[in-house]
Formats: C-alpha cells, sequence, structure tokens
C-alpha cells in the first residue's frame, strides 16, 4: 500500500464502470512524514475521506476485493485513513 | 486510476485478443491541470472519445473487468471522460 | 499496452512453463513514432512476428487472456503488429 | 519479492479491508546488503516482525494468496524475515 | 518477462508462503547482452538454477502459474535459463 493526502474530486461523465455512486478523489502520495510529492493518482472512496487526509491506497488487483468493488474496472481504492505513523520511539505523522 | 488525454488511433492487423470492434487509442499521461508529461500509453476505448479529450484510465488487471473486455489481453481501459477537477476551493480542470 | 519493436529472439532451456511451441521475442520499447527508448523486454509471440515490426504488448495478468497464455506463467504477450499510429490529420508510423 | 526494513507503524481508522487484527508495518526498502534506499511502502504483516528486521516483501495481487489475506484489497505482505543473503562464496547480509 | 543474472541466495524463516521447499534467488537484472544493472529482486526457483547463470523472470500475478507455486504468495519466478539471444544476424548473448 502506497500513503497519499486527499487534494481534490474528479467528476466523470461516460462512466463504464458501473459504479455511479462512486467517488474519484485526486490523491498526491506522501512520504511517511506526509509531505506531498509531487507523483498523483486517482483513487475509489468509500471511507468519506476528507480533503488533505493523510491515506491509504491499494493499487492494482486487490483493489477490487470489497463488496462494492467486485468485478469493476477499479485500480485504486482508498482502504483507510491514517491515525499515526510511527517510528519505534518517535512519532512521524498524527492527524 | 490515471490521466490522460487522447492523441491518437492505433490501426493493428493480426491481433490475437477477438476483440475487432474494439478501438486503441493513443493517449498521453497527464497531470491533475490536464497538461501532458511526454509519458504515452494505448489504451482501449468503449466510449468514443474524441481527440484531446481527458480521460481516466484504469491499468493492470481490472481493464477486463466490463463485459467486452472479459477475458480479454487488455491491460489499459479507458473508464471515464473527465469532466471536473477541482480542489477545495479551485477549478483545476473544466471539460 | 505499450509499443516495442522486435529486434531479437530469446533461446531458453529448462523451461518450466510448458509452452514449448511458444517464442520468446527480445523487444524494445518505442514512443509513438516507433523510435526505439532503449528499454528492453522479453514477450510471447504468437503471430510470427517479424524483425523491426512495430507490435502492441499487454503486460501482467491480461497477457494470460488468451488460449494458448491461459494457465501459464507469461507476463508479457504480443497483441498486435501495428500498421499505422495517426493523430487527428497527420500520420505519426506506417508500417 | 523486495527486500527491506521495518521502520515503523501505521495505525489506520474507517478501514474498509475487515482484517481488524491485521497489522500494517512502514517498510523502506534495502539493496542486497540490507542498506536502505528511501523508497516506502507499507505491507501487511502477519509474522510478528521486530523494528529494523530484514523482510521479504511481495507485492501486488499474488499479496492475497494467505489465509488472512484471501479476498481483501492488500497489495503488499511480508512472506519472510531473511536471516542470511549470501553471494558465491560471501555472506552480504546476516540478521 | 525480464532478463536476470542469479548473483545470490536468501535465507529465509518464519516464512507464511508453506513453500517449504523453495529456494529464493537474488537476481540482478541485465540487458540483452546480460550485462547487470544494479536493480535487484528476489525470484523463485525450481530449475536448479546455478549462480552467474542468464535467466528470464516472470513478475506479478501469472508467477502463480505453475504446479508448485499456485495460490502462493510468490510475485516474481524464474521460468526459463537462457541459451541464446540473437538479433537477426548476431548474437547477443550465448551461455
Amino acid at each position: 500500500m502506497v500513503l497519499g493526502k486527499v487534494v481534490g474530486t474528479i467528476v466523470c461523465s461516460s462512466k463504464n464502470d458501473s459504479m455511479d455512486g462512486a467517488r474519484y478523489l485526486l490523491v498526491e502520495k506522501t512520504n511517511q512524514y506526509g509531505e506531498k510529492n509531487g507523483d498523483f493518482l486517482v483513487a475509489l472512496d468509500m471511507l468519506g475521506t476528507g480533503p488533505d487526509e493523510l491515506v491509504m491506497i491499494t493499487e492494482g488487483s486487490p483493489s477490487r476485493e470489497t463488496p462494492l468493488t467486485t468485478n469493476k474496472p477499479c485500480d485504486a481504492l482508498i482502504v483507510g485513513i491514517v491515525d499515526v505513523i510511527d517510528e519505534t520511539d518517535r512519532i512521524l505523522y498524527r492527524k
């Protein structure tokens, strides 16, 4: 999984993926401190993620492994909202 | 999913994928403002996408998850035509 | 899918993929003009592709979606021989 | 598979992957000597890996091939804790 | 598939992949002349590959498509030992 911050929303027409209730978010990848690195992707959101929240994203085929995304052409899914990232004795990121 | 703009069409012979009605488009990847970045791929189109339209592309195994692409050797599919990309309070791209 | 030109042939022994009739070709990736970029991969060929032909290659799991490659450890397949690549009003490549 | 060292722990809320007992670790990729290279990913751990241990990580769809991760949106899994890496006549890394 | 040379062996404990007889090899990727390029991966070997042999590696989900790796979390498999790589009229590599 990779880390990223939600930076925007994508509105699509002519979708052929039959997930009309789905929300596509523009996500910028980050390092372990939550600092953005300029690399973007579009991920499906089913958690109600808000702007600038740090999220964990599953890419590729495993992103279909939820009830909503089964048999859908989705290759990036937000699977968790990050609360804390810590090293052995130090907090790297806190929500 | 990644963002890209349609820049051309690919005509193939000797296809072995049995999708004779399929249309392969040459797509150049873009950033979130719809600006092209010089990175190309070939994606299957089933939406009737026109030249220079900004599209959302699913890559890899999930691109087979449509009725037409089931059990076909397709690894990139146009899944939506982008209308609007916005940040919290600002439009980044409008069709 | 990506574009590439056939530049050589790979002869293997001790294969464990049970595709004894298969032909592995050395392919150099190209841009949309058919110009090689120095990035190589090995792809399975079932189309009788000749040297220096421009081909379209499917990578990853979808490359198993043909009768010959079903349930085989193949991650790159030549799916078409390119005849023409054109932009709106201009031919980029012709065989 | 790739090599990496465990450098931290990720705590998530609002997970939609139904693996409530799972532990997500922050892993920094390494070369064959166990030297970190600045490239991070988040991997699921089911082995009780400790901080700074060198691990082997499976990425993508195959990371679902364990009893716990079957049908879960997991795309990176720690599959082994490395004891020794050796070249023909030389130890590159020892735990 | 990609090309690589076997440069070492990985010994793991605490494996959770239930392939106790499997051998993990450290492989350095090469170009078409068999010259190493500094990029490493760990691949499963079932062919008895020896040190410094040039091999062909399948990555990702298709690497599970052998009797031993079915339903196992393996994402890189040695599928052949390369004997010869040739261009139209020239041998690039010979074992």
